[in-house]
């Protein structure tokens, strides 16, 4: 006997339709003998129809009021699973946040996770029942409703796994998995079979968007294997986890990129403490998130610095930082708005040298010019202009051979295979 | 300072405009400085709208998800109203009932309040907070999610007055208050001032739906004044009060009538114990109510009996009397579903003798033949040929005088006009 808890999302349970299809998918997994636990979001659209509601009456709801209204979307969507789970014969009981004692702190609209009540949903569990949750909400300390943000549906499936001790945390989404890239971009494409959480935050964090960020970072910290599947169609999906079990881990487990980069340089700086901090400073004070930063050794007693942002900052940054290189007599601000990152990602790496040359050699064969790198133990980013993209991509997918499963790599939901509904 | 408790139903709330004017309407109390406590129902159309989602699932869903579906339309309103409220730059904090703890039996989609906690609201309103409490739902002893049964605000906003002790219990809906007669059909109707509970009882059970029967018992059972008023329209509308405070009461409240009655007539049947009950049994274990019940004494002895069903149980009724009537050995059964009820309803009948005589003269003057007479301490009913329904309603609204406000009745709200926004 397994305990799973699944999340669907709210493209899973869009319509009346798709909340019986997805009755029936837990079902399969009931039907195997395990114990299933369901944190479902709101219908699509629903969201967005009361924050409209909402903002008829005025642009800047209270939040605390915000949090009512929105988390009635979750509750209607638990109300008619649990009625679609009990026409087909199967004993559930649907909860509010509130009602299993998801504990958060007071922030409205982006509140997290403190202490989760599980003494109910042991009790049905035991009883023979599946469990259907309300994701995205919680309540605080003074009994007030609170959410947990957008995609805090993620968070609350993974939360509830840690507080349950569940076997794995299964994710059901409009993908069937974690790729090597981008399939729209690459035909070549893989569906990784696993990857380690470091991985998938390095990912997440690079814009490939399959999970929320925060409810990764859940997962990683409290070891709950997690699995990305798709709602729609069969397969085993993309099983993320904590340990390394293999002996020898595939080099890189895939490209992510980011699209919407800027960057800015500062040339001519005069070398003195303080001045990194203080060209930071003038952006970051704006409230603007600052990327990669790159300073190299200019001449004659000076410093040369770049750093990246989000390209619908530029304009403004560019502003900023002008101002506050004038007033430190720096020598020119240039800037740069149609450049990409590309970032091979594999906790490889760490024990594999040469990768970054071979990276940096197979971008050159294809006159490929590299404008910035930056490098994390498991991550090598570098950005080139916007043209290049999807050949940058491409050129590395080849490189690595990343269409081709490592022939060290045995399939790694060997032992879990019972979990799994289709086979 | 005075607390009041207001209940916006369904039309009063129907849309993000009318929620706005339901904020200005509170406001307007709150300035005159009372303590105003809120209870709304779902938008209109919403509890439909939700009940269909669920239907189109299951013919018949569980009532526990039912309840936990439904919950969410007035969990909707009270955010709109808080954060209509809140842009006005009135303090306010909306609830549900769970979060106030309105605690009530488990018996789902038609519970009763069991007990009401105070301390959250009593706090909110000394920090000069407005309070907006979700009517229609509660919260079981095992944390579950109920609600009252249809137009079970009413009853949320008279127990929460009653548990707050407050002043008046106001009950805005789309009429302006509870008048002589149907003012469609009398156009001399006049509004009252005020009734009386029993007075109130004896009419909303004779077809006058302005308010739930529920909350009318409830107000009278817990001595809260209430008062009927329109959301659209400015007025003092109608108290409905425990006390007869007046040395001289009206003779006669008002009239009342009820379209769809059937009656069946059961000749000849032999006069022994138990007949009586196993004639009424035929039809009552068949889950038909039965309202009046005449019986006279018939030849040789023998009995006649006739009872009044509501007209959509003629059919099934009559079918069920025969059978039984048979084995009784009665000599015939007759029925008429052409047939209408007229009422009488004034507390002053209680010390005015002659009101009956009047009534059935007045009825005989205008040809008007009385089929049926049943009597209560506040009330007298005839059954009359449906053709006779708008002339005899309105020949006994002439008779007494209703449109004439009684010479001995000074306005009675004189003491309570503080509370009252529209002058």
């Amino acid at each position: 006997m397994t305990l799973i808890v699944q999340k669907y999302g709210g493209t899973s349970v869009g319509s009346v339709e798709r909340i019986e299809h997805v009755a029936d998918k837990v079902i399969s997994y009931r039907n195997r003998g395990h114990d299933v636990v369901v944190v479902v979001s709101a219908m699509s659209g629903e969201t967005d129809r009361l924050l409209g509601l909402a903002k008829a009456i005025a642009p800047r709801p209270s939040p605390r009021e915000l949090d009512v209204l929105l988390s009635t979307g979750e509750q209607v969507t638990i109300a008619l699973l649990s009625i679609a789970l009990d026409k087909r014969g199967y004993a559930s009981r649907s909860y509010t946040g509130q009602q299993v004692h998801i504990l958060t702190d007071s922030a409205h609209t982006k509140a997290r996770i403190q202490e989760i009540g599980d003494k109910r949903i042991r009790a049905d569990l035991e009883a023979g029942r599946i469990v259907v949750v309300a994701g995205f909400q919680g309540i605080d300390e003074h009994g007030d409703i609170t959410t947990l943000g957008r995609g805090g549906s993620d968070t609350t499936a993974v939360a509830l796994a840690a507080a349950l001790k569940a076997d794995e945390c299964q994710i059901f989404t409009d993908v069937d998995g974690v790729y090597t890239a981008d399939p729209r971009m690459v035909a070549q494409a893989r569906r990784l079979e696993r990857v380690t959480f470091e991985e998938m935050l390095e990912m997440a964090s690079l814009g490939s968007k399959v999970l929320q960020i925060r409810s990764v970072e859940f997962a990683g910290k409290y070891n709950v294997p997690l699995r990305v599947l798709s709602t729609f169609e069969e397969g085993e999906g993309t099983l993320i986890t904590y340990e390394e079990v293999q002996m020898e881990q595939a080099l890189i487990s895939g490209i992510a990129f980011s699209r919407d980069e800027a960057k800015l340089t500062i040339l001519g700086v005069p070398d003195r403490p303080g001045v990194a901090f203080s060209l930071l400073d003038s952006v970051s004070s704006a409230n603007i998130e600052v990327d990669m930063i790159v300073q190299n050794i200019g001449r004659d007693g000076t410093t040369d610095f770049t750093f990246t942002i989000h390209r619908n900052e530029y304009d403004r940054s560019l502003e900023l930082v002008k101002a506050r290189a004038q007033e430190l007599g720096a020598r020119e601000v240039t800037g740069d708005n149609k450049i990409v990152k590309i970032s091979l990602v594999g906790v490889g790496m760490r024990s594999h040298a040469g990768i970054a040359s071979k990276m940096f050699r197979a971008l050159a064969d294809e006159g490929i010019n590299i404008r910035m790198i930056s490098t994390s133990e498991i991550k090598i980013s570098v950005v080139v202009d916007e043209k290049y993209l999807e050949l940058g991509v491409r050129t590395l997918h080849d490189a690595f051979q990343l269409d081709r499963m490592p022939a060290s790599i045995k399939p790694i939901n060997a032992g879990f295979n019972s979990v799994s509904a289709h086979r």
